[in-house]
């Protein structure tokens, strides 16, 4: 059995070897709301299936940041695709504008689900996505996302929440939740306080939810974002060993959720 | 290079199909008592060094569990010693016998660091461990031990607590801890109040130790332990999905600590 494995092992390399990622942008509609998003995939899953990662973006909207992210999910050999809440050319450049864009949706939840789904449903598209292998990821304003989308009850295995806010203004709708939670979390994040973990934590425990909470010592606000700098004073700030945990705790989580990724 | 990895792989499954854990019942003594531990390892490693790994019992005393915690310990790689903190032949069989011999110690901790230290003192002295690439786990009572031991300044490269308590008399010996810590904490523990959980934190960061905090939903105290039963309304009791993913990341945490296990 353990050669077998072994063998299943030194075969995977092989083919990855001859694998290669693809990216794609991708546009698709809310209404008149056109709006953009890209995939990322192996080539070698060629007429195979494997399970696919939806990727909601932090507040400035779609990025490289975000594009990065697809490709290594690709490379690991999920379908990624990163969605697009915005719409097409609505990419915030400051602070002020993200946080404008960013607040139509914190404040319009409603809308926020709409799009979420849709580019849940976009990914669901794609030739190489096994329909009912799905998780949500996300980052910062995303993060929230991931966990909106689930509250919309979304057919989904697993969201994983990086520095996502928690907060609800409905919070019943945790009944509404069928993935399991991975909210990875900076101890000293000033952007999630107190009041919202324990508000959160009241809320998938009511709903019997299944859910893990990683926090990370001296880790602020977009921790996984080089972008964000260095400077921890300012709330928000790049954290290499957070990074790096939480990554490696989403491809363990992903693991339990989907097994080994094969191509099938 | 991935194919080096492969290599390696396939000839550590060779290895380990003709290797065998080992254990042994270890005597050893704080002046004139008795300890009587337990240590497990791999035949494989003879003449080689590898991490070792001390095990702290949970407030029954070091018992069949320990053992196996051990054997599985061996069998990843590691040499294993399983201390024994309340002496040779004293193993509670009653919750009112074992909070007394936990209370002796929880209320004297001094003497509770030194019989963990002089545990890994035990540890040290077998020939296949590799001297400075040690980390500490414990459960329950063990959990708030690998913290004492931590925090008497023992050079550790990480501790694992498993539904361990937090509390400290005396808070500011967070600045001796030299050990990088990881908290793997059931979300519904009555015995881990949020004020411990507040002050443990507040100590750590004070201090500026890295530390993570696993929360995981549904579980209770002792989650990791089958002979708990199953009924969470008694505060205690095993949760299957707690007790793989914190042993899961405990490996991923040992991986980091010391990188792949490979015999030297």
């Amino acid at each position: 059995m353990k050669y077998a494995i072994a063998l299943a092992f030194i075969l995977g390399l092989l083919n990855s070897a001859y694998a290669e990622v693809k990216t794609n942008v991708v546009e698709y509609k809310d209404g008149d709301t056109v709006l953009e998003g890209i995939v990322a995939w192996n080539s070698a899953a060629a007429g195979k299936t494997m399970p696919g990662v939806l990727v909601v973006h932090q507040w400035m909207g779609l990025t490289d940041y975000e594009k990065g992210r697809c490709k290594q999910l690709a490379e690991l050999g999920y379908v990624a695709f990163a969605l697009d809440i915005y719409g097409k050319g609505i990419r915030p450049t400051t602070p002020q504008d993200a946080g404008k864009q960013a607040g139509v949706y914190k404040n319009d939840r409603a809308l926020y689900r709409r799009r979420l789904n849709l580019g849940l449903a976009q990914l669901r598209t794609h030739e190489n996505v096994a329909k009912d292998q799905i998780a949500a990821i996300g980052y910062c304003f995303g993060g929230t996302g991931t966990i909106e989308l689930a509250r919309s009850g979304a057919e989904l295995k697993g969201i994983v929440s990086f520095h996502g806010g928690l907060d609800s203004p409905t919070p019943t709708d945790g009944k509404n939740i069928k993935a399991k939670l991975l909210i990875c979390h900076g101890a000293d994040d000033p952007f999630v306080p107190a009041a919202d973990i324990a508000a959160f934590q009241a809320e998938v425990n009511a709903a019997k939810v299944d859910w893990q909470m990683i926090t990370y010592s001296g880790a602020v606000h977009s921790f996984t974002q080089p972008m964000a700098g260095n400077d921890n004073s300012r709330g928000a700030a790049y954290n290499e060993a957070a990074d790096k945990r939480s990554w490696i705790a989403m491809q363990t989580f992903f693991n339990e959720l989907f097994g080994p990724v094969k191509q099938k």
